[in-house]
């Protein structure tokens, strides 16, 4: 009897799964695999120089995460391969690569094995800024209809500045490339033999639109002449929406991933979005955040509302019935992970080795005893640029309110602080231009693990969180679009209804903070227009 | 024969001397004494907490550093007491402090021993922001003539501020007190018996002009009417011009230091004039910087030119004939060694500990190998306010440009060159309200320490600079202050003639980074501009 289903959850820097069981929605077993190059330096190409904003990574660590997770589940469980009737994958977006005509990475040919341009831009692979620009002045003077759709701006981790940025940089990668990608469809197309393109990728980084399709030739033409044919050539494949089936597995796909000819393959999901089903979260005014390395924000709504600055909205794009818009904030965790790496001095490093605990819990516990607004620091989140509102990633992190008497824990709590306003920009825009929020639910490694964080932004936001018990949000949501996929339901909302994860813990604001964080996010606010739009010093220093 | 001169310097952590033969201006021995106290913190007040703008000291310590430093240069040369002629002291300043009609500071008295308000201010203690802003206020009002010396602005760092701040938190220790003098002053009459006041201190941080004298007890009545008689009786003394003597050492000033009745006592001087004579600046258009824990810049001229924003232009201040003018930088070593305490991570104090370095040396090292403006960073150095142009204490430190690639090296040279922007400021200053500057030299610790710091300055501001070869420029500048004392010259000039040290090395700035710099510089104004004058969040944050 097929009762069981896999989800695959593709992060930064490893790769995520469960094995769930139909039969009563419960986890039978989960697996974890770390990519071996991590995100690639110049020493994995051999020396060649890398731009401080290039984020590459490896293919070979998704297949080998593939086969590793999937016999790990297993063996694990003691299912045999003939129990599974479905796969669900999700990854993280806009991280593409180009494949040649034998569905392979460009990267695997010999050729261009020290070509970093022929390996997988990740989603923070910033070095396409120039090309973003050019596709938004164009766009703007030919008043393309589907920029209004990601805000009036789009942002230099999606799709198109990424393969411009190919072409001109290695002019013989591009045109080699039989296809331009997105990872997880890569990896479908291997599995199932099929060129499908999920929705959910193409609607919030391919600029596709179900109603539009994607950016006429005529307008690539227009940005490059050598782009006049690229959709349809370099960008082809059939769209499929999310929560159906984009094949089975065919001989290669089994034998790669260890499981039978026939599995069900769910169309793919990004991975911010398969939080929602792995919540419950199957209706309107329900803001999730994806609280992680970055921090992705989505909420449906019944109607169609252009707001700008946000990353895209998609009909369909994960419940059908609702379109789904997209908000983000490039730099949460990774913000975190700097200041610890770069900032903190040995003697807190000491002591929290003295005291037995991780350094996150020991400055957790000392960032919170101070009050709200005492220590006169004020931060802007903008480590990795701005996504939503200002879609610049030229903007860069600044320290406002150093003394002499500043502490260590002073400026990692107003680190997170920053973080929590910026949260509180997107939840103002939303509300500003129509997309009600009622309430705000919470997944992603941070929220789980960092309680003082949950607490600041509710506290910031004045609304309580629902921080959702689930410890792996994306694999969960690939496991129940798997379970859609493979029959065992009638639908994506039964399938959630089975499989997905409840609420656990709920942050309540507390009035005085909220009251106090008032003041200071007006102050934040003021301070990120005038970066933003008033004085271009950011991008002039860069 | 009384051929010897000893010079002290009271610094913010330790005071130095030196032991020079006045026949060939040798130094024949030195001393260092490391202040018990340091800062004083909350603890030494049983608890009584402080706020995080204070900055005490206790005068024992000053007492101790005295009677320490003379012994022991005295056995280290095996000089007799009986040969040395005279003795002069400088000092931080506005350092200030209540004393009892029995010449002792008050707090010495039991009654008094966890008041903070009765031991020493400090110069960097700035807790007196608002009496500052409201003598300001009034001044500017009533249109006091005095203000325009001074800029047209006074400092929280001076004497009245910090007078009325002991007023209105501490009445009974402003009633109890017979006069509130500066630190330097009150030793001069522990030695001499008289109650004599330097005119360098009176002058610059006292609101005292040879001309008119201190602003009108009826100025003060109207700042706070239990002032109306503060002139002439809390702050009272004969000032007496600095280069000529205040007096000879009667039985108690010689018990304690050590020394024989009729020894000579020079006017004492402000720790960072005496640098001037020290370095044989004797004439005009030669700007001295000495760059410690704070920079203190200063530059004579023939004419009188109100320039604003500077600390204070006081004619002969430093030399007969020449107004001295007066500019500052609040925090430079400090904020570099805040940075070195709060924000270096563990690996890289581990690394200079295997190579064999001070942690200074290997961060120099580091921050070397960068171009200028390769980084991103600017930095606004106003860890501790700003003193020239802005005299704002609550304008705090700012970090901008940071990104997931920043490093330690990157942000610690943005520091330095923070510092070295404010100074170009302060020359830029002096040069557009015509006190003609053509010639730079350097003193100060940092100077001789750290050649990364010395060749951004030359870069940053275009000019070669000429590094003044002493190790104690406070010292040697008393010394010289001391010997024209004792009668043994005619003059300062001749004085300094003999004793005085030379350039050493000169650091020409590289055209290349200077054009480079000169952008940057750009951007520096414009912000500081912004939050000096347009957006007041770093005083809303306080």
């Amino acid at each position: 009897m097929k009762q069981y289903v896999i989800g695959i959850d593709y992060g930064t820097l490893s790769a995520r799964a469960l094995l769930v069981n139909l039969a009563d929605g419960s986890e039978a077993a989960e697996s974890e695999f770390i990519y071996p190059h991590g995100v690639m330096t110049d020493a994995d190409f051999n020396g060649r120089s890398l731009d401080v904003t290039d984020a590459f990574q490896h293919p070979q660590d998704y297949l080998d995460a593939l086969r590793f997770t999937v016999g790990d589940l297993l063996s694990k469980a003691e299912v045999s391969s003939s129990e599974v009737a479905g796969i669900g994958i999700d990854f993280t977006a806009s991280t593409i690569l180009p494949v040649g005509d034998n569905k392979m990475p460009l990267c695997f040919d010999e050729a261009y094995r020290n070509e970093p341009q022929a390996y997988v831009k990740l989603w923070k692979h910033h070095s396409a800024q120039r090309e973003a620009d050019e596709i938004n002045a164009l766009a703007a003077e030919r008043g393309e209809s589907w920029l209004d759709i990601y805000g009036g701006k789009i942002s230099s981790e999606w799709l198109f500045p990424k393969l411009i940025e190919t072409l001109r940089k290695a002019p013989e990668v591009y045109h080699r490339a039989d296809r331009f990608v997105e990872a997880v469809d890569w990896l479908t197309c291997l599995l199932t033999g099929e060129e499908v393109i999920s929705a959910c990728t193409a609607g919030y980084k391919g600029l596709w639109s179900k109603d539009a399709g994607y950016p006429s030739n005529e307008f690539w033409g227009a940005i490059d002449p050598r782009l006049e044919d690229v959709i349809g050539s370099k960008i082809r494949g059939e769209i499929l929406p999310t929560g159906t089936r984009a094949g089975v597995l065919n001989e290669q796909g089994a034998a790669l991933i260890g499981l039978e000819v026939g599995c069900a393959v769910a169309v793919p999901i990004i991975d911010a979005h398969a939080a929602l089903p792995a919540s419950g979260i199957v209706s309107d005014k329900k803001l999730m955040m994806i609280i992680g390395t970055s921090t992705c924000h989505i909420v449906m709504s019944r109607e169609n509302h252009p707001v700008p600055g946000i990353c895209g909205s998609v009909a369909d794009g994960v419940i059908a019935g609702y379109t789904a818009y997209e908000a983000g904030q490039s730099c949460v965790g990774d913000s975190f992970d700097w200041y610890m790496k770069n900032c903190l001095p040995a003697s807190y490093e000491e002591a929290a080795k003295a005291e037995g605990k991780s350094i996150f819990a020991y400055m957790d516990e000392k960032a919170a005893k101070s009050k709200v607004g005492e220590s006169g620091i004020l931060i802007l989140d903008w480590w990795n640029g701005s996504r939503t509102p200002y879609v610049d990633a030229e903007l860069t992190g600044t320290i406002l309110g150093l003394t002499l008497k500043t502490t260590p824990e002073e400026i990692y709590r107003g680190m997170i602080e920053s973080t929590a306003y910026g949260t509180k920009v997107i939840v103002d825009l939303f509300t500003e231009h129509g997309v009600e929020i009622d309430e705000i639910y919470a997944a992603g490694g941070i929220s789980q693990k960092n309680q003082l964080l949950m607490q600041i932004y509710a506290d910031v936001l004045g609304l309580p969180i629902k921080a959702v018990n689930c410890r792996q949000a994306g694999a969960k949501g690939s496991a129940v679009m798997a379970a859609a996929a493979c029959g065992y339901f009638d639908s994506v909302e039964a399938a959630a209804e089975r499989i997905a994860d409840r609420e656990g813990y709920v942050y309540v604001p507390d009035p005085a903070n909220t009251k106090a964080y008032e003041k200071i996010y007006c102050q934040y606010r003021e301070l990120a227009e005038y970066f933003a739009k008033k004085n271009d010093v950011m991008k002039k220093l860069k």
